[in-house]
């Protein structure tokens, strides 16, 4: 075997490990934000259906254009959002990892330059270096809040091609304002990238910004089906923008980039997507107990829109990771000093995750 | 809806259209090297399981490095080419397009040069230029082969970073001799990606890249399951190189790529490898059909070790392609003038190629 070091790689990835949480075996998997709610059986008899049939095909090529799965994905859309969504304006790919990554391909890439307001979604960054694009770390309050005057102010300033705006953010958990993004909008040329990965988990009131799309063609929304749908294993985000842009991203999609099993099995989800987002108000439910629960073990966390809690302050959050992994508890450690994230998942998960935390906080005087 | 012109495009992707084969409801459809044979009975009962069983835990996500599906990949490429492959030298994605693109991620990109010899696949450029990789066509001989000495003494010329040898070549059709290979692989410090999507219906006797591989890292040989396997559906590429190279594409690939479906439906179907590379020889027969048959229409084609013969010569190729698609039958006008490429298939596919290709000729005099 060579080393690394001998091979012509990019001077940029040296150095370099692969992103990725810790894919341990541990009772209580906390840390990556899955839904462990497992699938309704009816709809994994209608998975097993549909399955079934895509494989009778699969020696021919996927659709390409994936119509019929975007036409699916504009009608929940639109049912959920209030806001008319056409198949047109939409765009699907392996993941939103793979639809940011077309973004940045079309509109940023070498000699451009993408924003984003850390801490955030750490694979912006990430997807940026992979397509050349150079980045700029974006200002936040010590709270983590945007504060709209100063985001409009730096983006005039550095004048990005692409601004990521995480809402709800992650790993911090709050929704942000839609006046705030307008004017992040209105701030720039380039393209703003609106990341709704957590949105169906917000608290009640929030708005989504597919609402801004109309007089918005630079405005792009990204959704995911890993989260809220609890389908983490198929890899499908998606985005909604002004169908000029799903025209951009077909210029650097791969061809046949989705299977014909992917689009298959995600046309079976949406249809049941009433089940599936069942257990949404259940999650839900279990963040709000771990946020309300926090104080009484002398801690504290940011306000939550998503199905995960930041908290803390720890003096020393590594160690209390390490303590919370030792009571078979994984949560994240995110690199923000003091704080630590923890998925919302089931009542026994959030159990389990609070008696550790309480003998954790005993048994070292963490908080 | 907004114009393309209004949104702030990388400037190179101005004007250009998305790659892709018109996907038309003919009855004949030879244009995108399909194997048309279905997928045998016991394969499907057991993709119905190995599916529904995925389906199971798609609420979690995949496996982020495939482990299980490099080991069955490499055991295949182990017992198939005499060489032994480790599975730490093997790496996949969704279709060797995204194989690919990772190759260009971290080892070309911007201010660096890809070249290879065109005629070849077209999206070798197109992924290319994807990511930011400057591009130089490689010279062939009129007969389409490679003349090693020209190709290694252009290679020291332009010092690419990558270079691709297609080997059976797309749209021609030739397999490279592995001493061309290794002579290439001399005059570059850069990488040497030979493209093998065609390589199970080579004529006997053609010796894989893999062979290649002991004692040069930075050599890289990419395969696909949508070819010989008939998975076009799946979207599974795949590559083997030093494990140097894996560790390499393990810094830019997305996390989580390979959805749970992809891993479980191609993990099932290497278990029936034997049953499925049963129709390549069916295909191959059909092929050497096909090429038996064109003198005697007054034409000729190109040596052929893939599941496709470029053939001709024409006064007017697009014209025959029209004329052919009038008889029900789709085949691919790759640019070339005077030549048209057709996917070998099912006997009946061949009968009512070589039926309508008689009649074109008679009508049009177009030999």
């Amino acid at each position: 075997m060579s080393s690394l070091d001998e091979l012509p790689l990019r001077p940029e990835l040296r150095g370099r490990t692969p992103y990725g949480a810790p894919q341990l075996q541990v009772k209580y998997r906390l840390n990556t934000n899955e839904n462990p709610h497992p699938l309704p059986p009816e709809l994994l008899a209608d998975l097993g259906e549909a399955l079934g049939h895509a494989a009778l095909q699969l020696n021919r090529y996927p659709d390409r254009d994936a119509l019929e799965l975007r036409r699916d994905l504009a009608a929940y859309l639109s049912r959920t959002s209030g806001e008319a969504v056409e198949p047109a304006q939409v765009w699907a790919a392996n993941g939103s990892n793979e639809v940011l990554q077309q973004v940045l391909q079309a509109f940023g890439g070498a000699g451009r330059t993408a924003l984003g307001f850390t801490p955030s979604y750490s694979m912006h960054p990430i997807i940026s270096a992979g397509t050349g694009t150079a980045w700029v770390d974006g200002h936040r309050r010590e709270d983590f809040s945007i504060d709209a005057a100063q985001a409009a102010a730096q983006v005039r300033e550095v004048r990005p091609d692409v601004v990521f705006v995480t809402s709800p953010n992650n790993p911090t958990g709050t929704a942000v304002a839609l006046e705030t993004i307008a004017r992040i909008y209105d701030a720039t040329d380039g393209v703003v990238v609106v990341d709704e990965a957590y949105t169906e988990f917000a608290r009640t009131g929030t708005r989504s910004a597919l609402t801004l799309l109309p007089g918005r063609p630079r405005l792009l929304v990204s959704r995911t089906m890993s989260k809220a749908f609890g389908m983490a294993g198929l890899r499908l985000g998606y985005l909604a923008a002004d169908p000029a842009v799903v025209d951009a991203l077909q210029l650097v999609r791969l061809p046949y980039h989705l299977s014909s099993l992917t689009q298959a099995a995600a046309r079976t989800a949406l249809a049941h997507t009433e089940a599936l987002l069942a257990t949404v108000d259940a999650v839900r439910a279990e963040r709000d107990r771990i946020v309300a629960a926090l104080p009484g073990l002398g801690l504290t966390s940011v306000p939550s829109d998503a199905n995960f809690v930041l908290f803390g302050h720890f003096a020393d959050a590594p160690a209390v990771w390490r303590a919370l992994l030792e009571h078979d508890v994984l949560v994240r450690d995110v690199g923000l000093p003091g704080w630590l994230r923890v998925t919302a998942g089931t009542t026994e998960e959030t159990d389990a995750f609070l008696t550790a935390l309480g003998e954790v906080v005993r048994e070292q005087g963490a908080a």
